[in-house]
């Protein structure tokens, strides 16, 4: 099957699932933590062909970690998959009702936005949890995952389409693309396809959005700033820079460059270097970082730079002004913190950091979907539009405006027969 | 100055008024009026030379009314200016905080967009609006009219700056592009902008979406169905088909293809044949139409035509599904409206029709800002991303995920020490 093809039963099967019940979705999930039960030989022993090749072509330990599906994994999906059935139903909600006229109510009412494109890393258990995302939010999924993974990612799929099948949902509500090549296809199909999620590298990301267009969300960098204040707490400071850069090195929410104001530098990062020390964290540090601790030197480059590694950038700014500036230029509007006892310097930093999640004494690791309260994510957005940070349910639905007359014309309206009476209503949508 | 050193203007302009007072920028609106008044002999003498210079292109004459402003327009810009003073403010709402951990608690907090960039067309009046819409939420704004209008605008661009400045607000928050190759150099600088927002020909919104890494928010056509069920009250189908066409020819929320039920053709179509006619409409029909009523053949084009003027394409269907597979295959996703008074059917439609607006027994001519109660609108949106239809104040918000802790670590989170609360509170944030 080509992918026209796969884009247009992902339509058929949006449009089917869009109108199904709460209770159906629900049940579909339900049933998929059952069936991957029942499938586990089948998907263990798929994982274990994929490891082996893996392997073989010289993976790296923690790609082969992430690879890996077991008792354990399968174990945390169906946890997954029963806790997202038990959260409520993201579409169907009236957001308000507005009477436009006598006998005239508009709805604007919370749905799906139809066919989604995900292109994910390595890790299998991805796809049923973006898979079983959308199918609770209504959408139709495209799935792509790492080459790697390809036989544990065919084995899952079909467990996810019989769970759809045996519930009387669409089966094509998730289909997997087995290549490249599908998703370059898949980026033609603007008229088919209504939203693309990459989760991936930076060349990846930009390289899907100059390539279509079809929306895009998602983030190409995760470049995360801890800015220690003059009036920061030293011991919450020296703990949560800490935690931000080390707790795991290769997430996007890890910090990647440490501001100081000049007024407490001295006091911050002699004993913060040797923390950094401890645990192998190369540093490269600005002029005047330079000058209060032993550091490579940071050349332009580093402040632009996603290390995802054991290295931190450092730099002493003049002002809480200047760290803010420098983090809107240099960042990835992914998440920023501020360690600082003053309220009006929190205050500042919250207001113009311009990122999808701006902290205040707590560490940058604390972005993420299941910490947030959402159950999942689907992707982290570090753009402005539609949805910000970790993406769970509700950054996979849109409105719509249902309008319920009897008959009303503009003509009426224009010619004073009719007048407006434009007033909130405490309605739901009856349709 | 060059397009670039504008979108660095507009990006520090934004970020300062995005920290300003809801009162302080309600001032600068209410100030804007005001100057619009006194400066009135400016505004209307650059309009009279942008009127002779269109009549001496040959600009048709809908164009040219457009085109005019005169005491009459400039009251209902001061009236619309001051009316949005009195709307609340769309920034700065708390939309949850979730408890993550003890002394931990997010919050998701409604924030402007950040620099927005707006192509509009010949009427003068929509630089005030749309500048007023951006400023109220505070968005800068690069503006974009019609060259014909240029002496006008820049006039009007020219109050609005001084109703910024006077009111200690960034002038640069409302600049004026004044060439198309501004517009080109603006779809380069993705880092400055953040929101392009089209409104114009479908060639010219393709042009923006293929050639520029920015989100785009709008509309290319509105092609808009009206679809007369079998069950549908005669009465009401005549009225609210015949206005949905012809209340006004020329605009996007106007209807270009009726559908009607095989059951009910016979008697829905020849009356409203006649009533076309009065109304000097031509009818491009499908074969069924054409054994019904004397019309011109309507080709497969016809289908996907946004007429903008006195013609109507119709076809007869032979069930609800068949008239919503035409909708979502041939239509722009803009608005379009079942009549009926079968519950099920209308349900049936208004879930599967793919559209921004979904309306039931009423004309399609009421899909604006206004007539939604949005106050004004800043375009019509058919995409699934961010907003649908009528794009009023909150179309231009976003919102970022403000965290307050007091020094919480993800190690505490792992290793046990601090334990997952998730809770929702009924809190504002304090910061």
């Amino acid at each position: 099957m080509n992918m026209n093809e796969m884009a247009v039963l992902a339509r058929e099967a949006f449009y089917s699932l869009s109108a199904e019940s709460d209770e159906r979705r629900n049940q579909a999930l339900l049933r998929m933590a059952d069936i991957l039960e029942e499938d586990a030989d089948v998907i263990f022993s798929a994982n274990v062909e994929d490891l082996a090749a893996a392997k073989k072509e010289g993976l790296a330990v923690p790609l082969l970690q992430r690879l890996k599906f077991d008792e354990a994994k399968l174990a945390q999906v169906q946890a997954g998959l029963r806790s997202l059935a038990s959260l409520p139903d993201p579409i169907g909600h009236t957001v308000f009702c507005h009477e436009i006229t006598e006998g005239l109510k508009l709805y604007r009412v919370t749905c799906p936005i139809g066919v989604v494109g995900v292109i994910f890393e390595s890790r299998p258990d991805a796809l049923v949890q973006i898979a079983s995302l959308t199918i609770k939010s209504g959408n139709a999924a495209l799935l792509k995952g790492g080459r790697e993974a390809l036989r544990t990612n065919t084995a899952l799929a079909g467990s996810v389409r019989r769970a759809l099948e045996e519930t009387g949902l669409p089966a094509n509500a998730a289909q997997l693309m087995e290549t490249r090549e599908d998703v370059a296809a898949m980026l033609k199909e603007d008229r088919l396809v209504d939203l693309i999620i990459p989760r991936g590298s930076n060349a990846f990301v930009r390289y899907i959005m100059d390539n279509s267009r079809i929306p895009v969300l998602g983030h190409a960098d995760g470049i995360c700033h801890v800015y220690v204040d003059k009036d920061a707490d030293l011991e919450k400071a020296w703990k949560v820079a800490l935690d931000s850069k080390t707790q795991n090195l290769s997430v996007c929410n890890a910090a990647e460059t440490l501001l100081v104001h000049a007024g407490i530098a001295e006091a911050f990062l002699p004993r913060f270097a040797e923390m950094l020390r401890e645990k192998k964290v190369e540093i490269r540090g600005d002029e005047r970082t330079r000058r209060l601790i032993a550091c490579e030197p940071a050349s332009a480059s580093d402040w632009s730079t996603e290390y995802l590694d054991a290295i931190l950038s450092i730099r002493v700014v003049d002002s809480l002004e200047q760290a803010v500036e420098h983090i809107n230029f240099y960042g990835s509007h992914h998440t920023d913190c501020i360690l600082t006892e003053n309220e009006g310097a929190a205050r500042y930093f919250m207001d113009r950091v311009d990122s999808a999640g701006v902290y205040l004494n707590v560490s940058t690791r604390f972005a993420d979907g299941f910490v947030y309260g959402l159950g999942a994510e689907v992707g982290i957005a570090t753009g402005k539009i539609h949805a910000r940070g970790p993406m769970g349910l509700d950054g996979l639905t849109t409105y719509k405006y249902k309008l319920l007359g009897e008959g009303q014309t503009m003509g009426e309206m224009k010619s004073g027969l009719r007048q407006y009476t434009h007033r909130i209503l405490p309605e739901s949508c009856p349709l």
